[in-house]
C-alpha cells in the first residue's frame, strides 16, 4: 500500500472539540485506527485521515460539519468501506466521519410499504428485516453483506435485481441530510409521486457524499414476489452470449436478473467456493445467469422454457437449472464473489462501464482488443441485462489505475469506446477519486461547470469529500 | 379572464432578431396569437407575452436563449398548453417559446428498447408509435391526447399507470438541454444505470422549464403487457373506499391502475360522456377503478377475483367488470374527462396533493371539513394507489386561487394538513405560478435557498421561466 501524507494537520483543539462533542471513545487518532479507515475496496490505495470520528446522532454530525466548515477542515464520510471508486478515501486527510453508529432501522411502515432507516444499516440486514414482513427492497450490490445502505445511496448502487426492479434511486423517497454547512434538511417527502420543487432527493442519490451526509433514509418497498427460478446457461462464444442478452428483452421477457460471467472469472471463483453445480471447461467462454420471479410458479416455468428455447438460437450449451434453495444460493455465491476472487488473483483494477445493452458485444470485443494491444488481461462479468459490464484488469506491472500514466492512457481509450457506444463510465460504483480524470470524456466543460456550481450551492467552502467526482477549481 | 400587462416591453430590434433567426412566419405579435398563448388549463388565468416564437431546431432555441440572456428578456417555454399550475404562463411578458415545431419522433430503438424524441410530440402519439413495435411507454396523464412529452418532462407527469410503472422520471435516460445561457448539453447517457457525476437528468425532470429547454429526450421503453382487466367498484362510503386502496398493496397486489373517483365528479362526467356502464345513484359515494395487466390472462383473472374478495371487507357494492375493449375505453374516458367536466361545472381550482397512501382517508375527511368551514364544495378523484388526490374546489365567489387572500388562507390550511400527514403539495402538476407561495410549508428556508442557488447555477440572469416554483429574490 502507498500511504500519502495528509494535506493539512489538525490542531489539538480540533480533536478536543470532537471528543467533547461525541465522547472520547468515539474519536480515534491511533495509528491502527487511522490505517483501518485509510482504505476501502478500491485497488491498493490508502490515505490516512488525521482523525476518525464516529458520531451517534444527526445532531452530532451537524455540529461536526458546522465546526469543520468554520475551520475549513476536510470531512470524508464513510459507510461500510466497500466502495470501488475511492469515494470514502480521506485523500486530503482531515476528519474521517464513519456512520457506523447510525445503525438502526427506525420503522418498517407496513401500511404504506415504506421503511425509514439510518444510513449505517448493512444492506442485507435491511433486506432481511423487510422480508420478514413480506416486503421487498430489491437493490442488492454484491457487497450486500457488509456495505451500508447509506453508501448505497451515495453511489446509487445497483446489483443483479436492477434489471427488473431498478437501482437505489428508484426506491429513495426522502432523505434527511446534514449539509456541509451544518444545517439539517429533508430533501423531499415520504410520497410515491412528487412534483414539488427541484428533486433534491435524486440529486443527492449518487452524489457520493459530496453534497451532504445522509442521516435518515425513507425507502419505498414493494410486495415480495413468492417464487423465483434460476438457471445457468453456458455459451461457447462470449459475443453470442452478450447478443443473447438483448434478444431476451426484445422477445418481451423481463428477467429479475440477467448476469454475464466470463469463464476466466468463474474458474477463479470456483476454486474459492465449494461448488459442484457449475460446469467449467475449455469449451465454455461465458455463462449467463438468468432469474425470473413472480407469484405464479407455472407462469415462471413457462417463461424459463421460452427463454431457454430462444437462447438456443445463440448456440447456448446445456442449461443447468438450480433445483432448490441451496443450489440457487451456491450459484449466486459464485456470481457475488467474482469481484473478490479475481481481485485476489491480480485483477486489481476494476471498471464499471455501462452501454445500451445491445452494444455489449462491441464493448467486450473492444476490451479484449485493448488488452492485446496493451499487454494486460481482462475478465468481464456483470449486469448484462442493464448493459453494465464490470471489467477487471490484470496488468503485469501496474496495480493501481489512479495516478498511473500508462493505465490512464489505456482507460481513456476504453472510456472513449464506451462513450462512442452511447455509454458512460460508471453504472453503479461511482466516480470517486479514481475515475474523475475521465469525466471530460463523457461531459463537456459546460456540464461539468454546472456540476461544480451545484457543489458550491451545497458546500461553499468545499470541505465535504472534496476532490471527489471532480476537482472544484 | 384577467389579462395583466407585461412587465417589460420588447424593442422592435428584438422582434427583428427573432424573425431573422426563425423566419417571419414563426414569429407572432398579433393580438389573437398573443391571447392564444396567454393561458393554459390553469384556472382562469391569462398573461400576454410580447411575442410568440416557434423555433424549429435546437440551434435556433440556443440562439434565442443567447440573445435573451444577453438582453435580459424573460423566456417562457411552452409545450401543449395543458398545464395545471401555470408553469407555461408568460406572467412577466417577454418571449413565449413554443416547442410545437419540434414534433418528430427521431428513432424507436428496438434493439435497446429506447425512443429518442423531440419535445413537441403529443404523448399519446408517442405511446401509439412505440406500441406498434410491441413496446410500452407507461406515463399517461389525462391530457395525453394533447399534452407534449416535453411538458411531461417539465412537470414529471404521472397518470393512472404510475402506480405500477412509475412516473416520467422513471423513464427518462438522457436529455438534450439548451441552457438559459444558450449552450447545448446532454444531461446523461442513453443507459439504464448511471453513477457518473450528479444526476442532471433527474434534476431537470420536474424542474418546470426553469433550468433549460429540453430539445431531445431519450426514454426507456418496456415490453408491452399482452392483457389487462378492468373493473369498477362502487362504495357507499368514501373513507372505506380509500381504506381499501392501501389494503390491496398490503395483500401483495400491484394493480396497473388504482383510481378513485368521488360520485359528484362521476355524476358530472356521465352527463357529458355517453356511458351506459356506470351506476350512478345516491347510495354510492365513490368508485375505485382497478386495472391489472400482464402476459397471462388466467393469472389476471385470479388476481382480479382475489382483489374483489378483499374489497368486500370494505363494503364494496356490486362490481362492474369491463368485458371488452369498448367498455374499457368508456370507463377510462369517464375517468380521464373528470377534470374537464368538473372544471366546466364551476370547480375551477384544482389541487394535486399527495400523501402516503394509507393516509388518504384522513386527507379526504380533512378536505370535506375544510369545505364545510369555508363554504366551498370540493370533489376528489385521482391516483389513489399513489396517494395522489386531485381536489377540485368550487367556491361560490372565488374562481382563481392565485392572488386571492381568502383562498390562500384555505389552501395554506389544506397544505399544512397534507404536510402533517407526510405529504406534499404536488404529485404531478408542478408548482408553477399558482402554488409557489406555499413552498415554505413543505421546504424550510435552507432547502429553498439551495434550490435558488441551483437555479442560479443554470440561469445566472434569471431569464428562463422566471418566478416559477419560487421567486429568486
Amino acid at each position: 500500500m502507498s500511504i500519502t501524507a495528509t494535506a493539512k494537520p489538525l490542531h489539538s483543539g480540533d480533536i478536543d472539540f470532537l471528543k467533547n462533542l461525541v465522547g472520547d471513545k468515539y474519536v480515534f487518532t491511533d495509528e491502527a485506527s487511522l490505517i483501518q479507515y485509510s482504505h476501502d475496496e478500491t485497488e491498493h490505495l490508502s490515505y490516512l485521515p488525521n482523525v476518525v470520528v464516529k458520531p451517534g446522532t444527526t445532531e452530532e454530525i451537524a455540529a461536526i460539519m458546522k465546526y469543520c466548515n468554520a475551520h475549513i477542515i476536510p470531512v470524508t464520510p464513510r459507510g461500510g468501506g466497500t466502495g470501488l471508486s475511492g469515494g470514502a478515501l480521506p485523500h486530503l486527510g482531515g476528519v474521517l466521519l464513519s456512520t457506523e453508529r447510525l445503525n438502526k432501522i427506525i420503522e418498517i411502515d407496513e401500511r404504506n410499504l415504506q421503511v425509514i432507516t439510518e444510513p449505517g444499516v448493512i444492506t442485507e440486514i435491511l433486506q432481511e428485516a423487510v422480508k420478514e414482513k413480506g416486503l421487498f427492497y430489491p437493490p442488492d450490490p454484491s457487497s450486500k453483506g457488509s456495505c451500508f445502505i447509506g453508501g448505497n445511496i451515495a453511489e446509487n448502487s445497483g446489483g443483479p435485481k436492477a434489471v427488473k426492479y431498478g437501482v437505489v434511486k428508484d426506491y429513495v423517497l426522502n432523505l434527511q441530510l446534514v449539509l456541509p454547512t451544518g444545517e439539517i434538511i429533508w430533501t423531499g417527502a415520504n410520497v410515491l409521486k412528487n412534483s414539488t420543487g427541484y428533486n433534491l432527493t435524486q440529486l443527492v442519490v449518487g452524489s457520493e457524499g459530496t453534497l451532504g451526509i445522509v442521516t435518515k433514509i425513507v425507502l419505498k418497498l414493494i410486495p415480495l414476489p413468492k417464487y423465483d427460478l434460476l438457471m445457468l446457461v453456458p455459451f461457447a462464444n462470449l459475443e453470442k452470449a452478450s447478443e443473447a442478452v438483448s434478444s431476451i428483452f426484445r422477445a418481451g421477457f423481463v428477467p429479475s436478473a440477467l448476469e454475464l460471467v466470463e469463464i476466466d472469472a468463474l474458474k477463479i471463483v470456483s476454486t474459492m467456493v465449494d461448488s459442484h453445480a457449475v460446469p467449467v471447461n475449455d469449451a465454455i467462454a461465458a455463462h449467463l445467469i438468468i432469474e425470473v420471479d413472480g407469484n405464479n410458479q407455472e407462469v415462471l416455468m413457462n417463461e424459463m422454457e421460452a427463454i431457454s428455447e430462444l437462447l438456443m438460437q445463440y448456440d447456448a450449451g446445456e442449461i443447468f437449472f438450480a433445483d432448490d434453495a441451496q443450489q440457487k444460493a451456491e450459484l449466486w455465491k459464485l456470481r457475488r464473489r467474482a469481484a473478490e476472487a479475481v481481485k485476489s488473483n491480480g485483477y486489481t483494477i476494476e471498471e464499471d462501464t455501462v452501454v445500451p445493452r445491445a452494444e455489449l458485444p462491441k464493448l467486450i470485443k473492444a476490451v479484449k482488443q485493448l488488452g492485446a494491444e496493451h499487454g494486460f488481461h481482462a475478465v468481464c462479468y456483470g449486469h448484462a441485462g442493464d448493459g453494465n459490464l464490470h471489467i477487471r484488469i490484470n496488468h503485469p506491472t501496474i496495480k493501481n489505475s489512479y495516478g498511473n500514466e500508462e493505465m490512464t492512457t489505456i482507460l481513456r481509450k476504453l472510456f472513449e469506446i464506451v462513450h462512442g457506444l452511447g455509454g458512460i463510465i460508471s453504472g453503479e460504483h461511482g466516480i470517486g477519486l479514481i475515475q474523475k480524470s475521465y469525466m471530460d470524456i463523457v461531459f463537456d466543460a459546460v456540464s461539468l461547470n454546472i456540476m461544480r456550481n451545484i457543489k458550491k450551492a451545497f458546500d461553499p467552502n468545499n470541505i465535504l469529500n472534496p476532490g471527489k467526482i471532480f476537482d472544484l477549481n
